[in-house]
């Protein structure tokens, strides 16, 4: 013991680029250490993108109900937080959302593929659109990704193009890391080269390090449960939708479904019923987290 | 390793006040949890506190020569940093200290006690002084405080009367845990609870928290070079003085001495016989670390 904590006796920096070169290759699409960063959590990621391009007198912009985290992190650095909208069914479309940049014409934009809290990936046209129109960086924040449906695509594709585009990352989701807070985001070489201006020295732990390349290592292993949770995801909207349910299309590992009333009622109803599922303040909207078969048994009963 | 990854599969906060715990009782003087905050390294807590303390429109003020990164996190929290000033010979005094509050009035203090990059701790008048006239928050950043020479105070003990006094803390230097990433203060209560208005949900991994708690537990293993590294350091500075150079009190693991001369001059001619010391950026002085007897050795046979 002893012995292992002395080996922690020297700054972290000098094995950062061995994670950054293993999040590259899970990554594919061609990249390489240069093209990845990575921090304390996606929220940690997000901050340094604000604090290198945005913070006081500049815009960010993001399309709500979204990441809850956004509007704070721009507060956080100072930036003026800009509350654009998706559509009222939770969609996003071209000409919307170009709408809406050309309205307000921010410094960063935030698009979230899946998006939370409503489960829905962006069409790749959508991000093609405001990669297009947008003045400044675009961050499409892809937490859930690993979840996504067959056929939905990444924004990882655009990189090559698009040197104005961030796809930001997490182990906190698909790889169950969330306590090892390791969030991470991969774009232009230049853009990894800015946010040295702002991070601190030695952010990222040698421990966070090690463990976060363990877990990449073992991503066979670890990533084995996503297509479990997919299926329960995609028994759960199926199910919900034969009974008549309104609900949100799913790449993420949650469902948000239309209760058909105050959700409020129908969420102390299923905790009465031993079901905890999530309220996320979209009024007549709950959210139901995808696990176990048993889990989703249950839930499905207690829904009834 | 897979099942131990697994463990990491929940978000952090559960723990974190078992570290806090045990690095009250690490400090001691009365201290319990809620005095006590941890983040990654104590950059990002002092990042914190002038998140919640400073930024736009307000202002920090710091006694230069000192720790670089002070006026950087300033600048990185859009606080205006006032470079207030040491005295030639890099002392402080209670009437020099707060003549420099007096003109500026800032919103925040850094007192940085042993001082970072010239050695000596202030006296405890000097940081009384500083307590009684400042209007806003008074951080000591005592990073290297566990090599204080005998009868030199810590700042902890100002705490029980002073509500605005944080105490600033690193498992870096003396825990030689710097790849650990584990900065922490002390402080009122009221101090802790104000950070959590800015720090990032979940900021702490588990896997540091667990691993600074096992350093904290193994504290007297990992201290017990302090004591050697106190003596080698105490060598130094009577060997230096013996042979006329003028050398700063130290109270921390390194020893700042005037070279008589361009002190890049001399670094070049030390790094020549196979020593590598540390140009500060004082001009005509230079810092050497205390290490092994052998290391001392080498230094001062290459020094004359």
């Amino acid at each position: 013991m002893q012995g292992e904590l002395r080996d922690l006796n020297r700054y972290p920096d000098r094995d950062a680029v061995a994670l950054r070169a293993a999040l590259a290759d899970y990554l594919g699409h061609g990249l390489v250490a240069a093209n990845v960063w990575a921090a304390n959590g996606s929220n940690e990621v997000q901050q340094q993108l604000l604090q290198t391009f945005a913070g006081p007198g500049r815009t960010a912009l993001g399309f709500g109900p979204s990441y809850s985290m956004h509007p704070l992190l721009a507060q956080g650095t100072g930036t003026r937080w800009i509350g654009a909208l998706r559509d009222p069914d939770f969609g996003l479309t071209p000409d919307a959302a170009v709408a809406q940049l050309d309205e307000h014409d921010p410094d960063v934009v935030f698009l979230c593929s899946p998006n939370n809290p409503t489960g829905t990936a962006l069409d790749s046209t959508v991000v093609g659109a405001v990669l297009e129109r947008a003045r400044g960086m675009v961050v499409v924040d892809e937490a859930y990704t690993e979840f996504r449906r067959a056929g939905t695509p990444t924004a990882l594709e655009l990189l090559p193009q698009h040197p104005r585009l961030v796809v930001s990352r997490t182990m906190s989701k698909a790889f169950g890391f969330a306590g090892g807070r390791l969030g991470y985001f991969a774009a232009d070489p230049a853009v990894v080269d800015a946010v040295q201006l702002v991070r601190l020295p030695y952010h990222l732990s040698a421990i966070t390090q090690a463990a976060a390349r363990a877990a990449v290592a073992q991503r066979d292993a670890l990533l084995a449960n996503v297509e479990v949770i997919k299926v329960q995801r995609d028994r759960i909207v199926g199910t919900l939708r034969a009974r008549g349910f309104r609900v949100a299309d799913s790449d993420a590992n949650f469902v948000l479904f239309e209760v058909g009333g105050d959700q409020k009622i129908v969420w102390q109803r299923l905790l009465d019923r031993g079901v905890l599922i999530r309220d996320v303040g979209l009024p007549g909207w709950l959210r139901v987290t995808a696990g176990t078969p048993a889990e989703t048994d249950a839930f499905l009963e207690a829904l009834t």
